[in-house]
């Protein structure tokens, strides 16, 4: 069997830091309020910054990072749930930008945990050895679609983009998935590309405490593994107190989530790759450590995957 | 190896067929010009449809002509050009409406053949054994993105869903894919959310008749199969002109390609499950045939499949 392995991470956030003090006055709002909600301090809006120029940028600063031939990325796969590029999609647009001869790109519109979908798919191509790297962006311009009056969702929520270059391992490593979906309960969470984003936000915290633990225990059971041998979980990064729930159900220490919505927000797609870049660059994961990704989010989706670095 | 076969295509065209005479008396064409020019007769426009109602639909037609468990069904991947659904996707609105309850869903969005990207998706996940059925969903609402003062465009295009469902073969089939991208030359077909849709026809027209033709030929050599072997080939209906030049530059009757853009247009991703559906129910295709499926458009994407039945 072949094995995968993860080659490198990249990021880009624009340009625009929005603080919790300009929210505080924007709305009136007690100081230190958002942060006791959220955990969030600090988050990016792209402003004059498109999307695709997000992707663009997170996916050369992943290449650059390494010194493979790019024209050996067999494909590019973006997910997102804030594209406005029907057609051409922005990984075609990331091809062009590359200039990459040979590639097949497509976009993946699965919620917040596409990126988790677009892993596991790109894993399929990498075994069957049809391809030998692919190039997975996650990306949100999610600031657009906020409703400026909606609170709630403007103190969690910021843009920015992610990329991880995937391919073979020389020697075999585990992998395991659990991905499903809930579109019954689809309601809590929505987006059209013509009106704002709706969040039920307690029945999303709801979701991201039940359902995410639920199938990080499935996940385990089905790789016959114990939490006790998993080095990190990187979730998503929807809000604060969801992931520290999710510690305190799954019986473990919180430092073993790994963390990085105070900086950055909640980003959709864009915040396991982010994470997953500060976590590789942090020297806290060696060889052979074992690590869980988590994505959960509108769809409702649903999806995790044990990983062997 | 593992090998799949389709179970079952469906379909759904929208009420309202818009005829060619009306196009006539708006535009002040001249009777059988735009027949001339594109083949097309008739096309339906979704006029008070959804697109996630037509993708139901053809989903529903689909599974109603089988005896499966539908809770078997692991997988729906929708392909579209024309969604306005950001989240949930519209895979995850069929399975709320079916009520599948374990099921993986996202939406492709891959210009017109994203068709054949969802297809090659979803057997790996059915070799792999990781699922017993996919049901796949080609639908758009493409009249929503046409400028009404681009004659060129308003004559060619048409809204509907196609569907197929796929499955394990009892006995070894075979399969060969080409799948590639060309986002270098992506400007000549272009859709934002937000704006019209954008064609150059000339340069469409020579990437429909050229690198269509090129990518069955390499299909066909990585497969060590004939053209004479194939029974069928079932092209993306974008313009009579373009289809019968493929058969031209591929040295084959024009009756062994698959047409029916006379009476629906081009429908981009609901285009080539809608005319497998004819296909099939045409009694034309029997057990161990072999067809050809390409797809080619908007990124600039373009893929070709080769399928025993």
């Amino acid at each position: 069997m072949n094995s995968i392995k993860i080659i490198a991470n990249g990021s880009y956030l624009p340009k625009y830091k929005l603080e919790n003090k300009e929210l505080n006055k924007k709305y009136n709002l007690e100081e230190g309020w958002i942060e006791k909600r959220s955990g969030i301090k600090t988050r990016y809006y792209a402003l004059d910054e498109t999307i695709e120029e997000m992707a663009t940028k997170a996916a050369i600063n992943t290449i650059k990072k390494t010194k493979i031939d790019i024209q050996k990325i067999g494909a590019i796969i973006v997910t997102t749930t804030s594209t406005d590029k029907l057609m051409p999609g922005i990984s075609y647009l990331i091809q062009k930008k590359l200039d990459i001869k040979k590639c097949m790109c497509f976009d993946i519109l699965a919620g917040c945990s596409g990126y988790i979908n677009a892993f596991d798919i790109a894993r399929k191509y990498i075994i069957a050895e049809e391809i030998e790297y692919v190039l997975i962006v996650g990306v949100e311009k999610i600031s657009k679609y906020i409703d400026d009056k909606d609170i709630g969702t403007k103190i969690l929520l910021g843009d920015g983009a992610g990329a991880t270059l995937i391919g073979k391992a020389s020697k075999e490593k585990i992998y395991e998935k659990n991905i499903e979906s809930f579109g019954q309960e689809g309601e809590i969470l929505k987006c059209d590309s013509n009106s704002s984003l709706y969040m039920n936000g307690k029945e999303i915290y709801k979701f991201g405490i039940t359902k995410t633990v639920e199938n990080i225990q499935k996940l385990l059971e089905k790789s016959n593994t114990s939490i006790e041998d998993i080095k990190y979980i990187v979730p998503h990064q929807s809000n604060l107190r969801i992931i520290e729930n999710m510690a305190k159900k799954l019986n473990i220490k919180k430092e073993k989530i790994y963390i990085n919505i105070q900086k950055i927000g909640n980003t959709f797609n864009a915040s396991i790759p982010i994470a997953l870049e500060e976590l590789t660059k942090s020297n806290k994961i060696k060889e052979n450590d074992k690590i869980v990704l988590i994505g959960y989010g509108g769809g409702l989706n649903l999806g995790s995957i044990l990983l062997e670095f």
